[in-house]
């Protein structure tokens, strides 16, 4: 596409570098942007300069917050005994998001897989195991999706971490809430079968 | 969604503020840009702060470029005769794109829409008569969406230059290329039979 000015060139470019947004909606958004105040538009672009330049790495669980500790390593009210290790910080968050989780995290910032050449060596675990054994931790629950790359990641942490005392949990594998049993793929349902529990009212305010 | 970091949440703000772009999407945006170099972060920002605050309208066509008189005004190689009238510079761009066009524009800036309040005085339209007037304006096209306001705006238009000593036209309405008979609505099949036209080779580098 020929633009009329270098200025729009650049901002559509900016915007489709971005993943998923291609030059027609990039343009759209340039000139969305058109129709905003200057000031505006100053402070939507800082708060991306800011974000890349003052985001700092928690150096205890390697959340991502603004200070080197972060929000959930500094609130002493959670619970200090469990550790939930996560693969990234947007599975963290969800994680948070269901209220369902109240004691500390671990990044370990990607999955085991051979193919892209990632090992247990570029991942965050062996500080996983220091931690564990310096704050006496009771249990580590795995809340890693259940693919190829997450098994074999499951699989390694539980042998890595086999040695230490420690309990180790992954979260249940099922049926989704409102799914439909007739549409669940096999393996998921023969294991929600195998891994059948009592029956019980879940109580909102339950958590671990 | 709760966030770990006040400069996180600010940054899925901005993002999803942009039209078409959820929480979810901001978020994947603003933990792509932590993986890119800090520096390319600035130019992304920067090239915003620099299209809102550097863009010129053109004095002459109301199109948008890096000067107040536009590159398309600037190119005296083109046909200074014929004026393309055009709601948005997004328009003006798509018909630059077929190359078959090769005269100046005006960009009249939105069009006539009773329900949203937008009257001819909000408009270029006054400035386009002046124009046409002063330039010693052939031709006018009128390259604007045949829907309602469309209609309205090109009818408004007519009676406006009417009794300038100008030709008035408008681009053709038609089936589609690639389009399917069978699938078009009557409106557009029935007045495609009646402003049929002689049958020809269309060469690509015809331009008006």
């Amino acid at each position: 596409m020929k633009y009329s000015s270098q200025l729009i060139e650049k901002a559509v470019e900016s915007f489709s570098s971005l993943p998923g947004i291609g030059k027609k909606s990039a343009l759209r958004l340039a000139l969305y942007l058109l129709n905003k105040d200057p000031e505006w538009v100053r402070s939507f672009s800082d708060s991306f300069v800011r974000l890349r330049n003052e985001l700092k790495e928690c150096e205890e669980c390697h959340n991502l917050g603004d200070d080197t500790e972060c929000s959930v390593c500094k609130d002493k009210h959670r619970n200090q005994d469990i550790i939930c290790v996560v693969e990234s910080i947007r599975d963290l968050m969800a994680i948070e998001e269901t209220r369902h989780f109240n004691g500390l995290y671990h990044v370990i910032g990607g999955l085991i897989s051979p193919i892209d050449g990632i090992g247990p060596d570029q991942l965050n675990i062996d500080d996983l195991a220091d931690r564990i054994q310096k704050r006496n931790i009771k249990e580590v629950v795995m809340a890693i999706s259940p693919n190829i790359e997450g098994e074999t990641t499951m699989f390694y942490l539980s042998k890595k971490l086999k040695s230490l005392n420690v309990k180790i949990s992954t979260i249940a594998r099922g049926i989704s809430f409102g799914g439909e049993l007739e549409y669940a793929d096999e393996i998921t349902l023969g294991r929600s079968i195998l891994s059948r529990i009592p029956y019980m009212l879940y109580d909102a305010e339950t958590s671990a």
